[in-house]
């Protein structure tokens, strides 16, 4: 194996992370109230973002973020509306359901929620025995590659909201959203967008483990810690996460910096197959490339990647997702190996 | 604040856990299944306790261990017997509730289970239109402080097991009990125990996060990865988990000697106490001393513990409990501040 | 058999309910705005309770009333006070735990919950790892057989509502507890108590199925369809549950009749008993007694009756529930077989 | 209003059932175990469909009987295949997802599941961390109006069964689907399909209250008492839902020659309507008409019917469903309304 293309496969942490860690991993003679350290990580992100007001909690996973920020904004037999290729209502083995709430789903072709979408959604759950559709899920970067801009988001927010919904948005991949220039939002552009919840990736952009949910709206603060209990999601030494995000968000602004990095190699991978006769979708560190079957086992004997769709008896779409720790010579030996397989 | 007798709050790790971390952080080119550093807490785990057909998971807490291991032996009409003092029954916000179970309280002396318990329990709900016990959930050490001998859990556990219940324990301090004497247990006598599950606990003896959920009955191992993610307790990366494991069960035996250390600095403790006309109970790494109202408040301005139980008007039981972390020192500084409020 | 001692096993109804929907099962030609019988039960029921501003809603079952009256009350992380003896506690097979929610149960002596059982559950659960108590759950006649004042009712709801809680009331057999002299309460009393919801027993008082579930509260009344459906509770056709409760609450009180002669019957039983040597316990329409287990043995070759608790190795406390059935020869052939026990 | 094409909506019960009812509802002198009644609807029920080994349960409503019977076939992280237009999926309000399953839906033309949609649902789960379709949901006649031949039912089920998924019925309306001549299909062949479970619907068909489930599966048959309690849905009064059961499936065949005329009555509509420029679709009992949308509305002055879906601006497809209550003046009266819209 030669080179994984999946964010999360390097199954390690970028050293400035652990190492920061590892400086603060001390002291234990203060309570928690004394402990700055605890609260760092909270601190950056509030400024990085400009939020001062919001509340912001560590978590240990994305779908534990997820499902907690929309159990908040559903009573029993409301429902949140998400793109069928949606990560909770793909990856997530069925977590929203699991607290009671159907997802609403929808039919994008590109994984971005619209306007109509939303307006569909409400349509048909028109009838008294419906359930009721109470929150929109977006993801950005979204699953297909795609990033939306910051116009794109405050239209989307200001609709859903004119109808009575919640907005959340899963942040898995929001730094390669906001270090990708089609985007064209800046970090505290993205902090007054009027989203009522979205949580902050760590884990895909060289964290240990750990996101960060941020809490806007001020009636969706109350008793947090509650459900973070209650879902088996609150780690005991927060310091640790907070720190990471101290990290992510010192002066140097890590965070973006490892996402740019991502995108940079994604970049040299849309050049590099621009010069085949295979063409690339996707946005941020995505890309998707339709290609023979034969060609992807060829493949699938050095690299590590997604099969993403079935196109058609012969060909498959294949994904790869670049990241803080790929390197130019991972893209070029990949280039070389389908360039090899072009020649044939 | 000079000292905190939480076993969890110094936010911190043990740092021998942390530079293992550290030192294999590293090597992205690999994919999951040549990731050595991924399986090695598993097969450290497996070697301490002989437990070689035993399925292991990495869970980021303690609650999403009980939960997980819980949802798995039962249908959604089944119980599980706890006592009332339990910690999933009063410390997890009702992470077992949420997940559609009643938990059938008993009220135990002393956080020990024992059969008449569990017939007990038995009896309650042997009407048609009851839930149906199906499971018995002990800790140990339990949150009494007290600690099960060998044979007072292969004792339950047949007991259990004749009745057709499963049989599960949450280990969040075995590391303390394995440690007590009076337990007379060793890792892998506890291994050979016929428990159906339980999980080895690391946050509370000096890791960062993470606990280890074993599954030793077959019945119980399919499918654990689909309970992790939808209970939003599928973290990505699975090595750093492992990595800490491994740390702890190394050829050194890191845990038990944490644990045997936390247990000398409480018998220090206890020896301190004696020489006062405070009477202490508690085994492990646990203290429980009845005080004067007065005397907690003083107390409170230098240390950090539990007030466990209003005794009366005037008195509190307060809860102390030592870690890896405590030193010599902190049990002194502790004697000695008691010392001077006994003058008064 | 003889006679049966369940209040629901004669599984009938009385024939004036059945009469009443026999006569106005008609006339589909009406759409369900024009259909005032859909109505009738409902606008009865106001008048009988004086309660203009309540909403009525008909469920299938007390179970269901249960839920539903709860799960409205109780976001995600809160939890229900009952007494360790409450029916939800006991024979619902883990309804409300199926929601999500722990029952934080306490011990009466009686069945009924006082101002200190409320306060002690509450200590129970200060900590910020517990679940958050938000709602008490009362029943009346309660499971043990006794009935509450409304001075009782008013203290308690008082005490309650002053720390935060919702009340609910449990009427599976209200009307026996309102036959009750003991309670001496109204209907109209009943009605203007501060309770938030409670349900109105019909199946128990000659009904064919279906209870009458009130909200009171503003705040709770919206989208009660939605609960209703969402638990599979919502019966299509409404009427006929309607015409039931229009004909209970029909100018000739029969509602309030049928329980006064069940609650005669059972005085009549208490009579009889009083002049054997055995103790009977129980208000309105339940009668204990503790009995030898040969005499018990002997007395269910004729007769149906609940084991209620197993007193000692050869003594068991019996219940025995009349109602609206019950017959003078009934009572009066117990009393036969009773006193011929007696005798040897 | 002169008419309602809802089948429920008559909120009346057909004549014969209630009166049986009245003619049994005595002798409350029996206990269960002697009381014939109790069983008499099971015992037809099983007699007419020729499946001796089945488990009978009368329950409250369609949507409790789905629950249940989709419950008892899912482990948590499982889940149901189902169309997109199912009525689980869109006027049960999450009844499912309340229960913690997601439904796998899969768009159909027709309402009518076929093997390939079955594939596409499994194809779309293949990830690790995807639910596990493990039960398919069908109804007949379907929410679209439209009814499976026995060949293509036994094909679908052969197919589910191969994939190791559980096979379910919806028959909420299966009296019409077996009185549609092109099912040709007769209650006993029926009964030989190698369904799991299944419901045979009362209410749409004449019953007061009460859906019959069957479970043929004997896996699925221990502790379905247990999984009623729980959901709300075990009726005190079993025996008057067993007699409207017993009257349905009596010597006459009350609950086909119900629905022969209901689907009589709706073949009359159709000829009537052959006769306009209108085009209709649907089986059995239901007739779908695209219509001007002021046509609509004149329409809706008088009769009650479901607008379907919306066309396009100025279309709407309307429903109208006959039940045993349709007369055939209520037909010829729709029919004159809708030849004057013609006309104009």
């Amino acid at each position: 194996m030669k080179y994984s293309f999946f964010d999360v496969k390097p199954e390690s942490a970028h050293p400035e992370i652990l190492k920061f860690v590892v400086d603060h991993n001390i002291d234990h003679f203060v309570d928690s109230k004394e402990d700055r350290y605890k609260y760092l990580g909270e601190e950056h992100i509030k400024r990085s973002f400009n939020i001062p007001q919001a509340d912001i909690h560590f978590l240990p996973t994305g779908t534990a973020s997820n499902v907690i920020a929309i159990s908040i904004m559903l009573k029993p037999y409301e429902a949140v509306i998400s793109p069928s290729t949606g990560h909770i209502n793909t990856y997530e083995a069925g977590a929203i359901e699991a607290t009671g709430h159907k997802i609403v789903q929808v039919n994008t072709p590109d994984g971005k929620l619209t306007q109509s979408h939303i307006a569909e959604a409400i349509a048909r759950c028109e009838n008294d025995y419906a359930v009721v559709p109470k929150a929109i899920y977006l993801t950005n970067v979204t699953e297909e590659g795609t990033v939306y801009t910051k116009e794109e988001l405050a239209k989307i927010i200001a609709f859903a909201k004119n109808k009575g919904l919640y907005t959340y948005l899963d942040g898995a991949r929001l730094a390669m959203a906001l270090a990708e220039k089609a985007a064209n939002t800046t970090l505290q552009e993205f902090g007054q967008l009027d989203l009522d919840a979205f949580y902050i990736g760590g884990t895909k952009n060289g964290g240990m483990y750990g996101e960060a949910l941020v809490i806007k709206n001020d009636q969706l603060k109350p008793h947090l810690l509650s459900y973070m209990k209650r879902q088996g999601s609150h780690l005991a030494k927060q310091r640790l996460m907070s720190l990471q995000f101290a990290r992510f968000f010192d002066s140097d602004d890590l965070w973006l910096s490892l996402a740019i990095h991502a995108n940079h190699m994604t970049q040299r991978l849309r050049d590099g197959l621009g010069e085949t006769s295979l063409t690339c979708e996707g946005q941020a560190n995505h890309v998707f490339i339709n290609m023979k079957n034969t060609d992807v086992k060829k493949l699938e004997e050095d690299f590590e990647f997604a099969r993403w769709k079935r196109i058609d008896e012969n060909t498959t779409k294949i994904r790869l997702v670049c990241s803080w720790a790929t390197k130019a010579e991972d893209i070029d030996e990949f280039l070389d190996v389908v360039g090899e397989l072009q020649k044939n």
